[in-house]
């Protein structure tokens, strides 16, 4: 028998329903926000996606040539091919703000959680350097959240040159940062006497793996960390434009409406490479263990490196199936209305025609309507009506008929009602 | 300068909106139907697909393998990984109708019209043998186009039986009836003769391929065409089930509604080899020279084949690239609400905080709002606002501020009206 690929998966109607109301809701607020739809092929060069992938991501990339053996590979984030269209496409008017949902795939060793095909809905605004952009697209990541029924938030906020200056101050030397970014990046996840041995290979001395690890573990206040880097940065330009961009993220998200949520995590540095400024995750309360549900940061240099002009940019990204799972956790898709609304049911063969007559009439009327198709007895349309727990059943009767009635039967209740054909739109709507 | 890869695409908003809103619309009607969602991969195993693809389609497969060697393939339709869902999950409910909207590919020569990554949207019924499913499905997609706007339609049917049925009879042996269906296939196409030069490399004779191509090219009405294929195919019991499938699906077509669009078009095959009974394609009119805009039918075999049990199937499916072109050419698009609705244009850094909370309140009642993000002055906000089609602009400045006020630019006829802060929703509904 044949399965999905391994790493993939079919989502039936159950889970499909849910998929497609997450998205729905991400969408609206994305086009509320002014994200404008942009639709990008599901491959790409593969001398592009090497570019931009880091070496974590490149050997998890679908590689194949196509019959004129160009080199190609599945996109493994939204990102890339933005980026490829922002370097080609100077027509477009600046800032441009773009939103994209659909697949992603990445070969990775799949576990329950982990999956080669998963989906991202991702916002990004492209040529605004100010904070402003960054504030706003986590304002609508949080917005996503809210009317998907999330009621808390944990936002972490870091600035990825704050972190380099703090490594460098360390002793690590300039070509290694980014390994020793992607060690602290583990700080949680593996604890600090680990991270201190892997700062050590990287000839740092314990004394300063420790001072740098204790400086990026301060807490407190946005307002007082920012304030304690600050004075240990003195002397670092880089680091001190990285505090002054988390300021006024804390300022503008003051008026967006959510810097009560921020905490400022020098240790954060989401893994990826080309990440040049504020960097964010956003959890929900509650749910902090189940990690980021979103995350993005600033990337002011790939648009250039693609060949365009040097354009800043920075985007946030949801994970589909991690939302799923969280809000089946919370119990959110149990006022969402899922499924087929009504069934028709005709009770023989001589009023078929007229119980197509009425679901057409039905369906016309925005009621999701399905009507027995293989002339089925009425004991097993109701038993079907059930399993597909479809809400109504509009039933068919031919002396009901003669007199110009039908029944409807409300499934929970098991209630049957006779109804007027003329009212039927009206008895199905209340 | 990188570009998409050959024979894909990027859709820049302008484009991308009227893909969602066609996506939007076909959605809607196919629920409405009670079709439910369906997620597969966009890949499939090699074996898989080839099983089902038929030589045509075969060689433009986008092949490639995993890093553990498994053979797969790019989806080149959406109905395979169905038949595949089916042939596993034998716990669905049947019948099992379900939608599924997205990417396919296929390796062609690229042309304006035609291109490697497209895009459909299909409903399909399992588990139904009766030509009401036929209808159905049919039915669906004249309300996907009634609900586009388009108003009269050409519906072509015909029964793969009848056209294999009448091919043997012209003397074709049992092991090249397909062949000859492609031949006839192209009637329309490449003309009489030229069919008939390729069926006599089939060995039929000419005045049977004469005799043949007669039969396939009975015009009248559905019920002319279908008493006179009846009356030819006598001793053909497989011709005369097709026919009667036919006569049923006019029936039901009269209840859905849609049955005075229907042709009965004896030579119509639809390539694809798979094709069990009935097949359909609807075409607009005014536009029945682009062609169809939805295609399908019966394919009773491919569950079986993929290991489920026998198991009745019919479909139909929407290209959506043809849908954009066909709506742009008839102006379909210009009375849909496309792009963002509202600027918000601080006129100073002072009033930013306050343009913030205005673009909040604006996007929570579901405008779609952007602010200006670059601290531009007011002239080149309101340039940007007019390039993006933005339909009114909020202007705040300090002295109105303080005033409780705000301004409103109706961007089309460039007149301003100073609004209360408390009034200012209810001004922009309008």
């Amino acid at each position: 028998m044949y399965q999905p690929p391994r790493g993939t998966r079919d989502f039936l109607p159950d889970e499909m329903y849910k998929r497609n109301w997450i998205l729905e809701q991400i969408r609206e607020v994305y086009e509320a926000y002014g994200f404008e739809p942009l639709g990008t092929p599901a491959f790409e060069s593969w001398e592009l996606l090497k570019m931009k992938s880091g070496e974590d991501v490149i050997n998890q990339i679908y590689y194949f040539k196509d019959k004129s053996d160009r080199e190609l590979g599945l996109r493994f984030d939204l990102t890339t091919s933005l980026a490829r269209v922002m370097a080609t496409h100077r027509e477009l008017q600046m800032p441009f703000k773009r939103y994209a949902m659909g697949p992603v795939w990445r070969y990775e060793n799949p576990s329950e959680k982990r999956f080669r095909e998963f989906w991202q809905a991702d916002a990004d605004t492209v040529g605004v350097g100010d904070p402003i952009a960054d504030a706003e697209v986590l304002s609508a990541a949080v917005d996503c959240l809210k009317k998907m029924g999330f009621e808390g938030f944990l936002i972490k906020l870091n600035d990825r040159r704050i972190l380099e200056e703090f490594i460098l101050n360390a002793g690590v030397p300039k070509e290694r940062v980014l390994e020793a970014i992607r060690a602290v990046d583990k700080l949680l996840k593996i604890g600090k006497e680990r991270v201190i041995e892997e700062l050590r290979r990287l000839s740092i001395d314990s004394v300063e793996a420790e001072k740098l690890l204790d400086a990026l573990s301060l807490t407190g206040t946005p307002e007082h960390v920012l304030a304690e880097a600050e004075s240990r940065l003195r002397g670092s330009p880089e680091g001190l434009k990285g505090c002054k961009a988390l300021r006024d993220m804390v300022i503008y998200a003051t008026s967006f409406g959510y810097a009560e949520y921020i905490v400022v995590e020098l240790s954060l540095a989401r893994g990826l490479d080309y990440y040049t400024g504020p960097v964010f995750e956003v959890s929900a309360k509650g749910f902090e263990d189940y990690g980021s549900i979103a995350g993005g940061g600033r990337y002011d240099e790939i648009i250039n490196i693609f060949g365009g002009n040097t354009t800043p940019a920075t985007g946030i990204s949801f994970g589909i199936e991690r939302l799923v799972t969280l809000l089946e956790m919370k119990g959110g898709f149990e006022n969402v209305a899922l499924g087929v609304d009504v069934l028709v049911a005709p009770i023989s063969e001589t009023v078929k025609s007229e119980a197509i007559k009425v679901a057409q009439e039905l369906r016309s009327a925005g009621n999701s309507t399905i009507i027995d198709l293989l002339g089925r007895r009425l004991s097993k349309q109701l038993e079907y009506a059930g399993k597909k727990h479809v809400r109504k059943v509009v039933i068919i009767g031919e002396r009901e008929l003669a007199e110009g009635c039908l029944t409807v039967r409300d499934m929970k209740t098991g209630e049957q009602i006779k109804v007027e054909r003329a009212k039927l739109l009206e008895c199905i709507r209340s």
